[in-house]
C-alpha cells in the first residue's frame, strides 16, 4: 500500500471541431487536462474514473515533484494495493470542462478571437462535462469502466455517467451528491457569483488584463467554505479564539477571531489557482445539474441505470444532507435497480469525503469487492 | 382577542452624557426609539420587555397607520387577549443601541461633528444595548418586569438581562438564540459584512452624502436569508422553479431560478429600511455575544440568574440549531436555576420565531401562566 508516486498532467485535445454543447452552441476547439495512475490492460475493461469537485483538478493522487507540500486530492484512496488499487485498476482523473486547471474554460484563449472566452464561455452542464470525458476514454483506449467515482460536483458527474453510458460501466460511486441541486444550494451559489460580480474589478469577466477580482473570489470562496463544514467542526477546531492580544481589541472592529482570520486565509488561497469566472461558470453549471432532464421524468431517467450504485453520504453535511443520498437509493430502487447507501460517520460537513478516507476506503473497498 | 390599533414611535433622551459603553468608549448623547403597548399600574410592575433581532425595530405590535400593509413584527402575540396581553401587560419593546430605526447608531448625527458618525460609531456589545434599554424603563417608571422575551439577538438580550437585573424580573424567555455566538455564525456574519464592505460605495463607512453600499448591503442580507430558513423549507417554496420562458432561457447565464429572484428581492428590501454600517455594526455585536463576560465562567455568569426561564428552540433551524437552546437550559440547571425547553417544530428554519405564532403562543402563554 503506498503512493503511486511521481505523475504528470497530460493534455488531449479531440478532433471534434467545433465541440458541440447540450445548449446548441459550441466551443471552436477543447483541450482536455488529465492524469492517469496504473495501465490500462490490453482488453481496455480495467478502468476507473474519478470525478473532481467544484475547484478541483486532474491531479486526484501522486506528487507532482518530490517537493509538492501535498498529494493528489483523493491521493489515500489511489494506489498500489490502496482501495482504487493502480496494481489492477487503470484510473484517470481528467479536469472539467468550464474549469481553469488545463481543461478548456472562460480564462482560456478562444482561437476565433485570440482573447480570453471571459464571460462569452457558454453556460454549460454536468452531462457536458460527462461527455468530454468520454471523448478522453475513447482517446485513451478505455472500453469500459469498472466503476466511476467522485464527491459534491463529481458525484453528479457520476450520476450522468450511469444514465447516459450505461452499457459503458459495471458500477457507480457517487458521495456526497444530489439528484437535482436544491433551491438552498442554488441560493448559496447564486451569493458566491454576486460576490464575484460585486468586486469592480470583475468588469463584466473582462479582467484578464489587469487586476482579477480577487476580493470577490476570496468572498465567494469563504461562503462556500462555511457549507462544507459543519456547526460543530467549526466549534472543535475554533470556538471563540480571538487574535487580538490586548484587552481593548475585543472591541476593536478591525480586530478578528480566528475563524475569521482562518476564512480569509482560505480565500485568498483558492485566488492564487482559481479563476472568478470559471467559478461563475462552474456554479451555474451545477444549478443547473437534474438528472430528469431530458427524460419525461426520474423513473424513466433512473430506470436506464443497469449498475449497481453505491450512494455515499456524510453524516453532518448540510450542504448536500444525507436524506438526498438516501433520495437516489429510493428512487433507483424504485426505478427497478441496484443500489444501496452508506454513510460516513464525521463531524467534518460536506468536506467529510475528503478527509474521511478511512471510512471511504472500507465503503468502496467492500462495495468494490462484491461487484467485482 | 384582537390588535392593540393604531400605535406610534416615541423618542427618549437620556440624561447622562455622555453615555459610557462596556468598552470603556461613550457616546456624547444617545436617543432611544420605543414603542408601549397597555397600560403601566400604579405599582409600575405589569411590564413585558420585547427584544428584536438584527434588522428589526421598536414597532413590535400594531399599525403606524390604517394604510400599512402590515403590523408589527411580533404582531400575533401582543394585544388585547393575546399571549403578551395588553388588558392586563403594559409591553414595551424599543429599538437597539446601534440600529438605525431611530435610536443612536452610525447613520445618527454626531453632535460633536455634526456629521454622522459612520464607523467611528464605536464597538457594542448586547449588554450595551440592554443598559440602555434599562435606563428607557427607568424613566417610563416601570419598577419591575413580569418578563423579558425576543429571538435571535433579541434573545441575546433576554439571556443578559436575566443576567445583569436578576432582581428587576420575574422571568426571562430567550428564543432560537445561544450562549455564545458559535465559530459558524460568526463566519456567517463575516461574510456578510466583507459584502458590505467590498461594496465600492461603501467607501470606508463615508456614504452618507453619496450613493449607499446598496449592493453590498444585499448581498449580504441574501446570505443572511438562506440561514434563516431550512433546506426543506426553500425546497418547498421554490424546488427548481425556473424563470426563464423560452427553451433557450436556461442556458441562459443571466436567467435565474425563481429562488434567486426571490434572495435579490429580499436583499433590495432590506436596502430601503436599513443602514449597511449598522448591519456591519450590530453583527459585531452578536460576534461579541458572550454571556461568560466578565465572569470567571459560564457557571458564575448562570447562577445569577433567579426566576424561570423558558428556552424555546425551532426544530429546523440550523443558524441556531435546538442543541444551542437546549444548552442553555443545561448549563441554568446546573447552576441551580430553574428552566425549561420547549421547540417549535416547523420547517420554517430560524425564521420560525417570526412565523410560527401559534406554537409560540401556546408555549408561552402556558410559561406566563404557570409563574403567574
Amino acid at each position: 500500500m503506498g503512493s503511486i508516486g511521481i505523475v504528470r498532467t497530460e493534455y488531449f485535445t479531440p478532433d471534434k471541431r467545433p465541440w458541440p454543447l447540450e445548449s446548441g452552441a459550441t466551443l471552436p476547439e477543447i483541450t482536455v487536462a488529465y492524469e492517469t495512475y496504473g495501465k490500462l490492460n490490453s482488453a481496455g475493461d480495467n478502468a476507473i474514473l474519478i470525478c473532481h469537485a467544484l475547484t478541483g483538478d486532474a491531479h486526484a493522487a501522486g506528487w507532482h515533484k518530490e517537493t509538492d507540500r501535498v498529494p493528489g486530492w483523493w491521493d489515500p484512496l489511489i494506489g498500489p494495493g490502496r482501495t482504487f488499487d493502480t496494481d489492477k485498476f487503470f484510473v484517470i482523473c481528467s479536469n472539467v470542462l468550464g474549469s481553469c486547471n488545463g481543461t478548456t474554460g472562460p480564462a482560456s484563449l478562444n482561437p476565433e478571437t485570440g482573447r480570453p472566452y471571459a464571460m462569452s464561455f457558454p453556460v454549460i452542464t454536468i452531462r457536458d462535462m460527462v461527455h468530454v470525458q468520454k471523448a478522453l476514454l475513447d482517446y485513451l483506449g478505455v472500453k469500459h469502466l469498472v466503476t466511476v467515482a467522485g464527491g459534491s460536483m463529481g458525484g453528479m458527474q457520476v450520476l450522468e455517467w450511469a444514465i447516459h453510458y450505461p452499457d459503458y460501466l459495471s458500477s457507480a460511486i457517487p458521495i456526497a451528491t444530489c439528484i437535482r441541486l436544491s433551491a438552498q444550494t442554488i441560493a448559496y451559489n447564486q451569493t458566491q457569483r454576486e460576490a464575484i460580480m460585486l468586486d469592480p474589478n470583475w468588469q463584466g469577466g473582462e479582467y484578464y488584463d489587469s487586476q482579477s477580482p480577487e476580493q470577490g473570489l476570496a468572498l465567494a470562496r469563504m461562503v462556500g467554505i462555511i457549507t462544507y463544514k459543519s456547526i460543530k467542526a467549526w466549534d472543535q477546531k475554533f470556538a471563540r479564539a480571538f487574535s487580538g492580544t490586548k484587552p481593548e481589541d475585543y472591541y476593536d472592529f478591525a480586530q478578528r477571531f480566528e475563524v475569521e482570520n482562518y476564512l480569509r486565509y482560505q480565500g485568498r488561497k483558492l485566488v492564487s489557482r482559481f479563476d472568478a469566472n470559471a467559478y461563475l461558470i462552474l456554479t451555474k453549471a451545477m444549478d443547473l445539474h437534474d438528472i430528469g432532464y431530458p427524460f419525461e421524468n426520474y423513473h424513466e431517467a433512473l430506470s436506464r441505470i443497469k449498475v449497481p450504485l453505491l450512494s455515499v453520504g456524510v453524516s453532518s453535511d448540510f450542504l448536500y444532507p444525507p436524506y438526498q443520498q438516501k433520495e437516489i437509493v429510493k428512487a433507483l430502487l424504485e426505478a427497478g435497480g441496484q443500489a444501496v447507501y452508506q454513510e460516513v460517520n464525521s463531524p467534518y460537513g460536506h468536506d467529510g469525503f475528503l478527509i474521511e478516507f478511512q471510512q471511504q476506503s472500507k465503503i468502496i473497498g467492500d462495495f468494490l469487492a462484491k461487484i467485482a
